[in-house]
């Protein structure tokens, strides 16, 4: 990199190729756009990351980040504390929030087991998730973990741990996406909707 | 967008999906890159931004953007003042630094003309470049416009602007680059460079 776009541009451009979905490149580009959009881009952007990281904070009960503890999700009574959705990340929660289908609450693990990895189970939030249904209100875990070896893993590993009387523990069925077609579809997918056809 | 995920988070992932590069999607998941990244990265890219909008301004002979005015580049006694190169935007100047291959000036227009988007001489800094070419020491100006409609368009303008006696205008040679295959090469190209072949 020229030392000529100046110390504070690298370092800029550096920051921007940490994010996911930027490389060196286009982190370029990006600090270029922020360099020519200074007002409508560039102060707001850094007066957003500064309020992210002074206010936002993971809620205690879920995990999930929010500017209140509890969260407006943990602290919604509208919502059925008898149902907790089980996911990786906030991503996921947002995704099942988009959904509106959804109103129970949720347990945010902040990962998935990976023995590849080093992560355990005291890596993730297993034991506060453990506490909540040992709590006795919660009647359906609902885990919504993605479809990979670490997902499954960890799946079948939480299941093991928070099943007893009383406590049911599901999955998101697995099938075919609506919309999508058969012909761009993986071999996995096809096999399990196959396997758990209805009647129509 | 789900509410719930916090008036705060949701600005900065609608910033963060402004950058080229990044869409809606995209955004998301540097959003939960950056909260999970807190110290590593959320804390840092905040403080960058902040100084890039506090400290970086544009140079107000060539345009690029530097914390000095003029820029390093602009400031440095030991490079060539007879010799000019135009580019569009300061990635095109970070680019020819990093070849290393130039040691001349620069001049950054901030664009290109294109009569699809209403852009004239006006918004570029074009009339600054026609002063420093005026003020007699340059002898070359070096166009690096992008081989696009609207960079050739640009290229010609500027070359009747500022071409006179005492000042020599060239562009970049085109032709196939290091390391392309011919394969995966744009026809216009291999014209362009089986025009300008040579003698080997």
């Amino acid at each position: 990199m020229a030392a000529s776009a100046g110390p504070e541009i690298e370092r800029l451009i550096s920051l921007l190729a940490k994010l996911p979905g930027l490389g060196p490149r286009s982190a370029r580009r990006a600090a270029l756009a922020l360099l020519k959009r200074r007002e409508q881009l560039l102060v707001p952007l850094a007066a957003s990351l500064a309020e992210t990281a002074d206010k936002v904070v993971s809620c205690s009960v879920c995990g999930a980040p929010d500017t209140r503890d509890p969260c407006a999700i943990c602290a919604d009574g509208a919502r059925d504390n008898g149902l907790i959705c089980v996911v990786e990340e906030a991503g996921a929660l947002w995704a099942m929030e988009r959904s509106g289908a959804f109103r129970g609450k949720y347990h945010v693990l902040g990962g998935l087991l990976s023995a590849l990895d080093g992560v355990g189970p005291d890596q993730l939030r297993v034991a506060e998730l453990v506490g909540r249904v040992r709590g006795g209100e919660v009647r359906e875990v609902v885990l919504a973990l993605p479809a990979t070896v670490d997902g499954q893993t960890t799946a079948h590993y939480i299941a093991e741990r928070i099943s007893g009387p009383g406590v049911e523990v599901t999955s998101l069925a697995r099938g075919v996406p609506v919309g999508g077609e058969l012909d761009w579809l993986d071999d996995g997918t096809i096999v399990q909707a196959l396997r758990a056809r209805r009647p129509t």
